[in-house]
Parts: structure tokens; sequence; C-alpha cells
């Protein structure tokens, strides 16, 4: 057998590792236009930060060591330019030359490129870069090196916006995000956005939401936003998404997907039976919708690449979806998501029931625990999770990941809280936070208690609820919501004559546990009553200008 | 309707808590021993230890407190000393006064008391303490404080007993430990307890296995070991495990199961259907084995708490079991184990295959990364997951929670190769170490690879395999295992005429995965040959007087 895969690095690479593994005689030749393979594109921002500082950590592979290793034919600098479907032939440029080669089958891991928008003034642009590659990183360290920057402009709050941020702040640099749409971080959802936004300003950055670029003026030296404000930048990061790469199977007439990706069935295979595609650059479902998707992230790329060479070598596999499961480091804050966000719920009119918690990361007697923000989505009639997210500055990546293998076992919240986690006071606290959001949506669904959102409160009140903070009188002191009135939650029962029964009421507390209690003991004495679901704490970092402090 | 409760802490005040949750109405009595309820055992030692400085912080409620918010009536320093089954009554002392309450239903979780086996002099030895509640460890504080402590020896390398050798070195103690099996920490199998072994004698913690102690002598300053070997102390911590407080329910004539642990349903009932139990006092059946066990965790009496509140409250509820998920820190290593260890397979006769990996927790090119040893137990025929255990720096509570939730789903190998969990440089690695271990569990039931274990490859040489070490020379003149020659792996495929064909083969390398790349580069070429799980570092780790530096 002689395989050729094009693009040598997560997917590629993975495939061609494995293909060797599972057979010692085929033929593997790996295709890749760059001068390196098997690097670590997820690095690049901490290698440009300087945390990560030579370059050959970067490198996790090198051709000459997979040849020795795997006996690897690794052509680097050598790109795919055609594909002869009828002639099972690609053809190679190397350094000018082109020649072709032939093959049984074929593996696509072209991965993807940074969108580039069509705006004004982008060509001219000298100090615009985009970040995908070794020589990316390379010529932004150069740049950065050969002459005085001292503000940064990213445009772009997505993952790569977020960790070039961070490094670029870290070198020293004032940094200014800007982001079309209303909020960072767009995989999630505002309301969990939000406390990120702090963070970033909190370390001097400048956020501009709900803003676009419209022009490069002065070479780049002067970015245009659509609201006609001015913006001088000495380095602009372009960082607004990527597109699958996906010009050579398009002009091989392969069968495309959203978004000009490649599209493939549950065996990774093309439209044309002989050409597999992986990675960045194919269409994929994602898992819980069943909506094609593009997901352009390291872990599916690797099990894909895995994959395809199990079912080029005959064994029975099928893929099965990606989920979506995503992380980013900002300073000392971690952000996390999995399965769909509410904002894909919606979009895709899938029934759902939200709900936040603030747990610690870890027993809070025990020193340096951690409040978290946790959300979860979750069928609003059989409880089967649909997604989550967290930030916070511990256990954020333990707790999406228990979640995310809680979705992958299609379990309901009923499952969370069964789980059994590991727990001594430094780690986890006796209810993980795991469990307790488990106990509070069972009882959403069992329909012990009904709830509002930070959305939805205000419109409420307006309508005439009532609305009770039934914090202690020194929080509510500290800051409230407007229109809230205070009835401690321990003078309750005592005070409850003060509350006319024939009101809608909302009761609200610090991050909602208080405020579940309350409504326990409202409902039992006969009121209409619901829980503003994550607090003063949620609804404040969301609306920081609305509360009355 | 009146609920009484015996025993205030974990299990039985989150019965109380929930309970009033449900029904506002309900009358609720706490009955507890002691002069505190709802209070931190976990944090005990970090207490003594001085991590956790302020008493208050292990209180997490106090009595006044669950009145005003629960309107539970909360009787310390209340022992329940009968049960009236007939009547529905119990018995209770407070003060040297008695009087009677009935219930409706009752509930019992009386958790555990240490285990104190009859040594000779232990009732003369003056300065033996238990941990188990807040005036245990009061009391050694307080003779911390009013005594010249130098040395402390601890009898049990269990759980509590390494948070303890931990603490005591911590105030400056020069701490021995004791431990009657051939290994510290009994849960974890030896091979895996071995690392925790080496960073308590880094620590200058004297570790003494496979001994008992037989006799106190000097009131305890003195101790004697079965070997006649004798051990000077200052302070002696006896925790060599718990024994379920069961004897108000064995009075009461309610059916005990095994080591002296009531019997419950899986509704937590026991043979008189108006009495509950709960917490570290029932027997529950391990949730993979089926069989009956006492597991005596936080978590567990938690979930038990509010279940048996739900089962009183109509709803509907079954007890699942117990899969025995802990964790403890030792200083800068965690080790922790969710499901049954190989051991226990082994002792229920379950057939298994056991893997063992050492992945670093994140991507080793970003700073700070820690390499885990990671051990998988699963079904040799479908792969369904039995257990697991990590042992390392960091990232083993992510790694235990993942694979405990994957377990409570019933998954197997295969879904652990499936498994989208959240990377980003800072976090874990494209392929997270479940992932791998997946992998190569996986490998292992599609017949890719054929290994064998630590404990088996001295023999197997004595009989006549050929060991060969594919490490680079560096590697293999640094120390090897005993008769193992040397080919490395990248010049393994030019010198394969170098090995007999007729010959078993038995590879080993570092951690195990060059190893597996060797062993599929023979099997190919028509060699019988095993891969060494865990390679020379698993191995070393156990017989570090065995190998050859
Ligand atoms: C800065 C940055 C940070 C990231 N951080 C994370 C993260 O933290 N977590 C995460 O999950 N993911 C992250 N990603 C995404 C992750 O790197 C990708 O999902 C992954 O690399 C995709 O693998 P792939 O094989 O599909 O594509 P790639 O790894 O991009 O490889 C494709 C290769 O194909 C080559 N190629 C394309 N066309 C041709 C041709 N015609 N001929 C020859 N060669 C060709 C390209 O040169 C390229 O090297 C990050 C990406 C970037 C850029
Ligand atoms: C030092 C220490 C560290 C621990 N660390 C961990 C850890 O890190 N992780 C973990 O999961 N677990 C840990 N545990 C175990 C955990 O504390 C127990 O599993 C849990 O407390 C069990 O809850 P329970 O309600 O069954 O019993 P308990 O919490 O022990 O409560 C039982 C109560 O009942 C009272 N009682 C008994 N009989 C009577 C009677 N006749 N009348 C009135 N009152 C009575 C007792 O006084 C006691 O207060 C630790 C335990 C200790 C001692
Ligand atoms: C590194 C790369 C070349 C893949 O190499 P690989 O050999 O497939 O991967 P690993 O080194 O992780 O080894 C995994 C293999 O070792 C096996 N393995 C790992 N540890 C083992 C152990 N202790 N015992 C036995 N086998 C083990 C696994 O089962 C797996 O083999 P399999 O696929 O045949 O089952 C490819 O992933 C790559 O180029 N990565 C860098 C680029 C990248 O991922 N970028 C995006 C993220 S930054
Ligand atoms: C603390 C203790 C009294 C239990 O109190 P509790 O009120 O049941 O527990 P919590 O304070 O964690 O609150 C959990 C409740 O709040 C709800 N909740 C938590 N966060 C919420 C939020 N943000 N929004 C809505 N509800 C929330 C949960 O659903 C749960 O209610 P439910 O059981 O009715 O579903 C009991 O566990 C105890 O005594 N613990 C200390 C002893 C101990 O555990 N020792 C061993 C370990 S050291």
């Amino acid at each position: 057998m002689k395989y050729v895969i094009i693009g040598g690095v997560a997917g590629g690479m993975s495939a061609a590792t494995r293909l060797r593994r599972l057979n010692e005689e085929a033929e593997i030749i790996v295709v890749e236009r760059g001068p390196y393979v098997s690097f670590a594109n997820c690095g690049l921002p901490y290698f440009i930060g300087g945390v990560i500082q030579e370059r050959s950590k970067l490198l996790v592979q090198t051709a000459e060591k997979l040849y020795q290793r795997f006996r690897l034919d690794v052509r680097t600098e050598s790109e795919a330019t055609h594909i002869d479907r009828e002639q099972k032939k690609v053809t190679i440029t190397h350094h000018g030359k082109t020649y072709e080669e032939n093959y049984d089958a074929l593996i696509l891991s072209t991965g993807a490129h940074p969108m580039r928008p069509p705006i004004k003034g982008i060509d001219q642009a000298d100090h615009l870069f985009t970040l995908r590659d070794v020589p990316d990183a390379e010529h932004i360290v150069q740049y950065l090196q050969q002459h005085q920057v001292d503000r940064a402009v990213i445009i772009g709050a997505g993952f790569i916006g977020m960790e070039m941020a961070e490094n670029l702040a870290e070198r020293g640099l004032k940094v200014t995000i800007i982001e079309r749409e209303h909020q960072v971080l767009p995989p999630l959802d505002p309301e969990m956005a939000a406390s990120v936004e702090a963070e970033l300003k909190e370390r001097g950055i400048e956020v501009l939401k709900g803003k676009t670029v419209t022009g490069f003026e002065e070479k780049g030296a002067v970015l245009v936003m659509d609201d006609g404000r001015r913006k001088e930048s000495d380095l602009t990061l372009l960082s607004v998404g990527i597109v699958p790469e996906s010009s050579l199977a398009e002009q091989a007439g392969l069968a495309l997907g959203i978004r000009r990706s490649i599209s493939v069935n549950d065996q990774l295979q093309t439209s044309d039976p002989n050409i597999y595609a992986i990675g960045d650059a194919i269409e994929v479902a994602q898992t819980i919708s069943g909506k094609a998707a593009v997901i352009p992230l390291a872990s599916p790329a690797n099990r894909q690449g895995r994959m395809v060479a199990d079912i080029l070598s005959g064994l029975n596999r099928h893929y099965k979806g990606t989920l979506g499961t995503s992380i980013v480091k900002i300073f000392d804050t971690s952000a996390a998501v999995t399965g769909l966000s509410e904002k894909m719920l919606q979009r895709y009119q899938i029934p759902y029931e939200a709900l936040h918690t603030s747990p610690p990361d870890h027993a809070s007697y025990y020193p340096g625990s951690s409040q978290m923000t946790l959300k979860l989505l979750f069928d609003p009639e059989v409880g089967k999770l649909l997604g989550a997210q967290a930030v916070g500055k511990k256990g954020i990546d333990k707790t999406i990941d228990v979640l995310a293998t809680a979705i992958h076992g299609q379990m309901t919240v009923n499952d969370l809280t069964e789980l059994e986690l590991a727990y001594a006071p430094p780690f986890n606290s006796a209810k993980a936070p795991v469990n307790l959001i488990g106990y509070a949506s069972e009882n959403l669904l069992e329909d012990k208690v009904q709830h509002v959102q930070w959305n939805e409160v205000d419109q409420l009140v307006k309508q005439g609820a009532m609305l009770i903070d039934v914090r202690t009188e020194q929080e509510y002191e500290n800051g409230t919501i407007q229109g809230a009135v205070n009835i401690p939650l321990d003078n309750l029962r005592q005070r409850v004559r003060e509350i006319p029964k024939n009101r809608n009421l909302i009761v609200t507390c610090q991050v909602g546990l208080r405020g579940y209690l309350a409504s326990r003991i409202l409902a039992q004495k006969g009121y209409k009553v619901k829980n503003l679901d994550g607090g003063y704490k949620l609804y404040k970092s969301v609306f920081p200008e609305k509360v009355k402090e």
C-alpha cells in the first residue's frame, strides 16, 4: 500500500505514525508545504510571549526523527498543487521543481488558514499579522525585536486573540482588543464571558466590543472602526477565525460542506473513496445537535488522524462527531466550554434549561480555594446534558472535563448527582461542583423550584414582580439590584407576613443558593416565587452599571 | 411528620437540611453525642498541622445557625442510648439527664470509630491518639503544645495516616510510619504506592512496612514490633482503619452486614422499615463488583444523606452503590483511586487486564509539566472499565475524576479514546492522558500488542526470554533491568538480524511507549514479543535494589 498524506502536523502526522504502527511495510509519504512538521501550533502564542523560550520545544518531531523511528518519507517545503483523481496522482512542487506521486489512498490534513476579511487598506497594512504556524510566530517575534512596539491591537477576541492579548501584555505592550460581537470569547455565552472581560480589564487591557474594523490607514498604523473611532497601533494581530484549507479538494472536485470545508462520511472518507480528509479542513457533525460544523481543535484533529489510519487498515471505526470541548487561559483565569452554548441551542431551536452556580473549586475551609462560575445546559424534560461552561481561577479544566465525559456518556443531571469524584480538602468538596449543579438542576426538573435568568429579571420587575434580596442587611447595603427589598433569609419565616400573597415574587441572593432556600420556604407557604439564577453576583458581572452600590 | 436523626455530621446533617427543604412543616430533631455538628472531619489533619488555623473554619454549621436557617432542632452533647422499635422511641441522654423522643422515621448516621486492636499495653499508653472528631484533634494539638514532642509514630499508612504524617512532619516532628502490609496506602496496588513511599522518604519520613505493633511499653513511650524491633515515640497515632458505629442498631436488633456495619436495602432502609441508615455505618454494594463493602468516605455519606431525605419525602430514588473514589495529598504528591484495585479484582476473581502509562499532566513543551503514573484496569474481553489509579504531582484529581465519571457511565476503553477533553497547553495534551491510556488499552484488546507486568518479567527472563532494552545507549548505561541487552529503538530495523527468531522476546523502554513501538516492529517481522508494561521506570520504582545502575 502506498499512502500519501498532505499536511504534516496534528492530523496528518498522527495518521502517518499510526499507519506505520499498523503496517510496517506500507509506503507512507507526508507532504508538507511549510519548513516544519509536527509542530505545536497551540504553543505559538506562548513562544511569542517568551513563556516557551526555545523554538525547538515547539517541534514535537522532525522529518529526520520521523524517518528514523517510523520510516516516514517526510517532505517539507513541498506543496501539493494538484490531485489527479482518475490516475490517483498528486502533483508536488518543491523549491520550484514539480513532480508527481501516485497513491493508493490519499489523506488530506491541510488544516485551515486565518480569515482575512477584505478590509479597506488591508494589503497596505505593513505590521498586520496573522498566526497559524512557526514562520508566522517568528515574523511577529522578529518584528517585536526590531521595532519600537508599544501599542498592540488584536482584532477578534476568540481563543487565539485572548492568548495573544495575554502574551503581548506580558511582554509589556499596551494591548487593545477589538471584537465585533458584544462580548469577548464568542464560543461562551455573554454572561459567562463577562468575568473574562473583567480579568482582561484588570490586567490593563482595553476591550472594545461591538465594533468592527473597517479600514487600515497610514500603512496600518491607524485602524478605523465602524463608529468612526480611530485607534493607533504599532502591531496588529488579525484573529477573526479560520477558513478551512480546501482549495486542493475543491480543485479536485471533492464535495464541500459548510464554510468551504471538506465533506466526509463517518469513515472520514471524502466523495472520492480513495481520498480521506481530517482535521480543521473538514466538516463534522456536532455531537449533540448533529448539525454540520467546522470545529478547528487539536484534540479532534489528532483523534481523526489516528482513526483514519485505523480505517485504512481495515479496523471497524466510525467517527461519531465532535463535541467542541475547549479551554483558554487568560492570565490567572481560565474559561472552558463543552457541548452547545445557550446561543447555539437557541439558534438550533433545541429546548433547554440553563443553570448557573458559583461553587468553590475545593473545600473552602482549606486554604486557597477560589469560586468559579459554572453553567449547565440540559434538556428541560429528561435532563440530558447539552453543554457546560466554566470560568474561574482553579479547577476549570477538571470540571469541564468531567462534564465532557458525562456528555459523551449521554448522561443526565441525575447522573451528575451520583458521580463519585475524588474528595479530600485540597482537591474538591464532599459535594463536588458537578454534584451540586446536578442537585440544583434536578430541583428544576422535579419542580422543586422555578427560576428566572439574569436577562429576564428587569423586565419581570417592571411588570410588577416583587424582588426580594434575601442576603444579610450588610450585603444588601453594599449593593443590590435596582428595586430589590431586603428580607434576610434567616428572618424570612418571621417576616413572611410582610410579603403580599398576590404578587409574583423573585428572590435573589449572592449566587442563587440562599435564594433557592428562600424559594422553598415561600413556595411551601403558597407564594408564587422564582429564584434569580446565579444571583446578584452573575447579574452584576454582566450589568455592573445597573446595580445600586 | 417527625424525624429523628442520630449523628449530626456529614450524612445526618445533609439529610436534615434536605428534609427541611422538602418539607417546611416537618419536625426534625438531630441528636449528636459530641459538642459540635456539621464539622469537617476531613480537615482535622490540616488543623493539627496548622494549615487550617482557626477551629471555627472546621465548623461548617452550628446548632444555632441550623435553627435560624432550617428550623432544625439540633441537640449536641446528647447521646441516643436506646431505640424502642415497638414504640418508635429513642432514649436520649444529655448531661446525665435521660428522656425519650418518639419518631415517625429514624435516621442513623452514626459514623464509625477508629479501630483499636487489643495490643498489649494499649490501655496504659498515655500519648496514644486516634483521630475522628474535633475533640480528638484538640487533644493532639494540646499535647503538642504542652509537651516536648520530637518523634511521632503513626501506626497505619492509610489515607488518614498519610495526611497526619505530612502534617506532623510539617510541624517539624521526626515521623515514622509503621504499616502491616508490604506497601503504604493499601487501597492502591503496590507498584502505584511505591512512588508515594519514595515521596515520604524524600521528606525524611521513615517507613517501616510489613511490620505489626505488638506491644506498648513504658506507658507507650516505646513500641514493640512483631520482629522484636523497638521504636521510641513521643506521640503515637493509631490509624489502622475504622469500625462502623452500629452498637445502637445492634442493640435494637437491626440486621447487620459485614464488619458490624448496618444492613440497608437500596432505599437505605434497615431491616426495620421505619429506620434508615446512611454513611460510614452502613454496608454498601461496591458498584462494580456488587460485593458488600464498608466505604467510609464523605462524598457517599453526603449523597446518602440527601437521598434518604428524598426517599422519606416520597421521591423515587435508589442507591446504586459506592464506587470508592478517593484521593490523598502527600506533600507535593497526590494519589487517587477509583473503582476496584488489582488486588480486589484478584480477590473477587474478576478477570481483568492492567495497563500503566506515564503521561505528562499537560503538554510538555509548556513549562511546569509533570509526569504522572496512571494505571487502568478493564475487562479483558469487552474493555469495560473496572478501576483506575493515579500518582503524581499534577492533574491526578482531574484524571481520576474523568475516569470515575467514565466508570459511572459504564464506559469501555474505546470510549476513552473518544473523550474530547479540554486542551490548551497549560492544561492538557492534545492526546490527554485518558485518551492515551485508552489507545494503549485498545491495542491490547485488539491484539496489536501483548505485554508483561513488572512482577512477571524476572521470572520470564529466568525461563529464557530475551530482554531487550530499546532505549538509547545513554539511558541504558545509566541503569537497566538485570539481563537486558540494548538495541535502541531507532536502530532496531537495522539490527533486527541480531535477534534470534526462536526466542521469546520482552522489550522494555522507559515507560512503555517505545517498547510498544518496538513490539509492533518485531511482531510484524514474525517475532514472539511482549512489551514490559510501565517500562523501566515502574519496575525501578518497585525494585530500586534490583536494577543495575
Ligand atoms: C495559535 C494557535 C493556537 C491554537 N491553540 C489551540 C489550543 O490551545 N487547543 C486546541 O485544541 N487547538 C488549538 N489550535 C488549533 C490546532 O492547532 C488545530 O486544530 C490543529 O493543528 C489542526 O490540525 P490539522 O492537521 O487539521 O491542521 P494543521 O495542524 O494546521 O496542519 C495542516 C498543515 O497542512 C499544510 N498544508 C496545507 N495545504 C497544503 C498543501 N497543499 N500542500 C502541502 N501542505 C499543505 C499546512 O502547511 C499545515 O502545516 C491552535 C491553533 C493556532 C494557530
Ligand atoms: C481525619 C479524617 C479525615 C478524613 N478525610 C476524608 C477525606 O479527605 N475524604 C473523604 O471522602 N472522607 C474523609 N474522611 C471520612 C469522612 O469524614 C466520613 O466518611 C464522613 O464523615 C462520614 O459521615 P457520617 O455521617 O457517616 O459519620 P460522621 O461524620 O462521623 O458523623 C457521625 C456522628 O454521629 C455521632 N454519633 C454516633 N453515635 C451516636 C449516638 N449514639 N448518639 C448521638 N450521636 C452519635 C458521632 O458523634 C458523630 O459526630 C475523613 C475522616 C477523618 C476522621
Ligand atoms: C506527535 C505526533 C507525530 C503523533 O505521534 P504519535 O506517535 O502518534 O503519538 P504519541 O507519541 O502520543 O504516541 C501515542 C502512541 O503511543 C501509545 N502509547 C503511549 N503511551 C504508551 C505506553 N505507556 N505504553 C504503551 N503504549 C503507549 C499509544 O497507544 C499510541 O499508539 P497507537 O496510536 O498505536 O495506539 C502528532 O500528534 C503531531 O505531529 N503532533 C504535533 C502537532 C499537534 O498536535 N499540534 C496541535 C496541538 S499543539
Ligand atoms: C453542610 C451540611 C449541613 C449540608 O448542608 P446543605 O444545605 O445540604 O448543603 P449545601 O450548603 O452544600 O447546599 C446544597 C443545596 O443547595 C443547592 N444549591 C447549591 N448551589 C445552588 C445554586 N447556586 N443555586 C440553587 N441551588 C443551589 C443544592 O441544590 C442543594 O440543595 P438540595 O439538596 O435541596 O438540592 C452537611 O453536608 C454537613 O454537615 N457537612 C459538614 C460535614 C461533612 O460533610 N464532613 C465530611 C467532609 S469534611
